[in-house]
């Protein structure tokens, strides 16, 4: 049973409840079948969908607090829902429904010499709390992926979203209810008080681990406090690096498609890499598709040479996230220069090379270090749903546990099995 | 480079140092060929093979000073080397060259409906932390399972055996440096000051990951203060439980020795639950048997109305890690009970049925939520040889990234790679 609300004004009490619940509901869904974990996913989309009426009114009462309180134009864009994007929630748990079950796969059984067999299966993380901002889509999207995973989980989002998603969580409770699971499966914060947060990192007795989603401060401050493990997605500073070897067409394809596809987005391009041989050739052709695009360029002498256009680019430039329509572009001598300037200013997000040179490729891919590496294509790739994870709770790059897009698996681990017939060690 | 050791007396900028000189190596060590990490390995055998002397008059200092300072007989006795445990040492580095190398391995690759090809490529994690006590041979363990995963190290042993451990350093440089490998790619700390510790475990941009092993106030002290991820092995509470279809002689010859192979070792049983139908044809025969191995029996109440010889449990008992001849006896109604006292006081280790019935096996495999869980086996071949993996750093009882015996994978993650022709997203 999830604590009851009266609770909440005492906030280490309240998460206390919270993550004890959490404990023991976790250890139904663990042997829950996936069955039964995918009637809860389609109960709560039926939920939802009969429920429209007092979801869209409790986001009407947020974005009039919103308004109010003066929050910006895009911030209510993301927190604003209307018959489309619950359409695209309840799509989404179906979609989960759909995905295979990961737990209880098991791989590498083998015999060892003493006659056990010894192997691995994939189970359940246990509990996971998920820390977010504004969209209250994610609640659905979060819920979903913990339940079929076989996660219990506890959900805090933005207080600016808290009558959505306090609509959202009582959708998610009736349809728990429906499939026979217990309301601890899932449990939203009741409360907006931001000790919340402060207490849930530092509950490792309840919570297994921390997923943070949103601005880089909140997860900065999430890893520096936490006392239970975080998977993080800090910055996608994102590289092309286009080799003298390179296909023309596609190195044009490629640069524009990384930069100009989706600006906001973490696998977004930030800095071009050129080898010199090729700069004359390709960056007057790139600077013309740029600018039709109006992203602003920042480049390196060498590249400023060759355009003129081209504003200077200071230090600060090559370690910048723009995720706006601007681009810092370097020339290079060739890759060995490239591949320290990614690790010397990359982020370990994702970064691509194009090239027609099978050495190169073989060794852009081996010693650069980062989350994705690409040979000949468009660093927007990075994603769970372009990967075939069919969904993603976010994009790890942290190298423990789960790095790059993180899906079902990644909200998994594996224990070992052993499989005897009375073998007793000598 | 390493750091010069003139640095070390000014702990945090010596700590800062031999941080960048582990992941400047780290790039070199990420592509280094298996060739040469064989190489090394072969050649620090080499080394320490040529300078047995000095190593043993270092131990001899070391164990000097133990004496004067009064450490007892068991820590000295695990400090000592003699020409034996240099011939294990120099097994172990020829064992770990001989190892499969896991880096490069690529799995998963799939075309996508994109046109891309997708797959995992495993690479090393970068810089690995792992602070010790005592036993210099871990040193060589450990420096050789990072070299041959791709790894940087950077190892901190125990102040008692700060000779010993010098002495081994220099082979090991030695040997990096007939391989061609810089020094940074193992670091021995070379200052004894307890402040390096605190530096180690809060340097993230320099480690990767820490692993500590040694007695769990240093664990449960460095798990409490770190800011880099730990992976760590803390409790062995680890149970067998026999059910009714038990066969009779597989339940006391796994029983036995669950307990009595070995006292002191993680994976030992310290509490035996047992179905009440078969209590009392197996108590009576196992309490012979443990009485042969004069092992202190601790009994429920049911327990001790078959066996008036046991004590009486208390609370603190079913906790106990015992790492010594004593057992706890549980007498149980079924599997359910079983599970619940495991969930309850068990610490995730290890955990072991031993049953002929088909259903329960399977609800105890995946219901039971340890490291291990096992069926009809000994809860003592929970370990990296026994289950094949070559070696092991250790095994962690964390749930993210590995989870039990860690052998070479665990060192390592998994990043991304994706194949292109061109493509660009839609």
């Amino acid at each position: 049973m999830a604590p009851s609300p009266e609770l909440v004004d005492d906030v280490p009490a309240y998460l206390e409840a919270v993550g004890k619940a959490a404990r023991k509901a976790a250890s139904q869904l663990r042997s829950a079948s996936t069955e039964v974990k995918n009637r809860a996913l389609n109960a709560i989309a039926a939920r939802l969908n009969g429920a429209r009426e007092s979801i869209l009114a409790a986001n009407q009462r947020d974005l009039e607090k919103g308004r109010v309180s003066g929050l910006d134009a895009a911030l209510l864009d993301r927190l604003a829902l209307d018959d489309g994007r619950i359409d695209a929630m309840l799509e989404g748990l179906k979609q989960v429904a759909a995905l295979p079950d990961p737990v209880g796969e098991v791989s590498d059984l083998r015999y060892r010499p003493s006659g056990i067999q010894v192997g691995k299966m994939r189970v359940p993380l246990g509990v996971i709390g998920i820390i977010y901002e504004s969209r209250p889509n994610v609640t659905i999207e979060a819920a979903s992926l913990c339940l079929k995973s076989g996660n219990a989980c506890v959900l805090r989002g933005g207080s600016e979203a808290s009558e959505a998603n306090a609509a959202l969580s009582a959708c998610i409770q009736q349809g728990l209810a429906d499939a026979g699971l217990s309301s601890g499966c899932v449990q939203v914060i009741a409360t907006t008080d931001r000790a919340a947060v402060g207490e849930m990192i530092r509950m490792p007795e309840y919570i297994d681990v921390i997923i943070p989603r949103g601005g880089k401060s909140l997860i900065a401050r999430i890893s520096r406090e936490a006392r239970v493990p975080v998977i993080k997605h800090l910055d996608g500073v994102c590289h092309v690096y286009i080799d003298t070897t390179a296909d023309p067409a596609k190195a044009l394809a490629i640069a524009v498609n990384a930069k100009t596809h989706r600006y906001g987005t973490c696998n977004t391009m930030e800095t071009l890499l050129i080898d010199a041989p090729v700069a004359d050739l390709l960056l007057p052709e790139l600077a013309r598709a740029y600018a039709e695009h109006q992203v602003e360029l920042r480049g390196c002498e060498r590249t400023r040479a060759l355009l003129p256009q081209a504003l200077a680019a200071s230090e600060e430039d090559w370690q910048a996230e723009y995720l706006a329509p601007v681009l810092a572009i370097r020339v290079v001598d060739g890759i060995d220069e490239a591949m320290a300037h990614i690790e010397r200013y990359g982020s370990h997000h994702t970064d691509a090379i194009v090239t027609q040179d099978y050495a190169l490729a073989r060794r852009f891919m081996a010693e650069v270090d980062s989350s994705s590496v690409m040979v000949n294509a468009s660093t927007r790739f990075a994603d769970g749903f372009e990967y075939g994870l069919g969904a993603e709770i976010g994009i790890s790059t942290d190298k423990l546990h789960a790095r790059g897009p993180v899906g079902l698996e990644g909200l998994t681990t594996q224990k070992y099995v052993v499989f005897g017939d009375g073998q007793v060690r000598q």
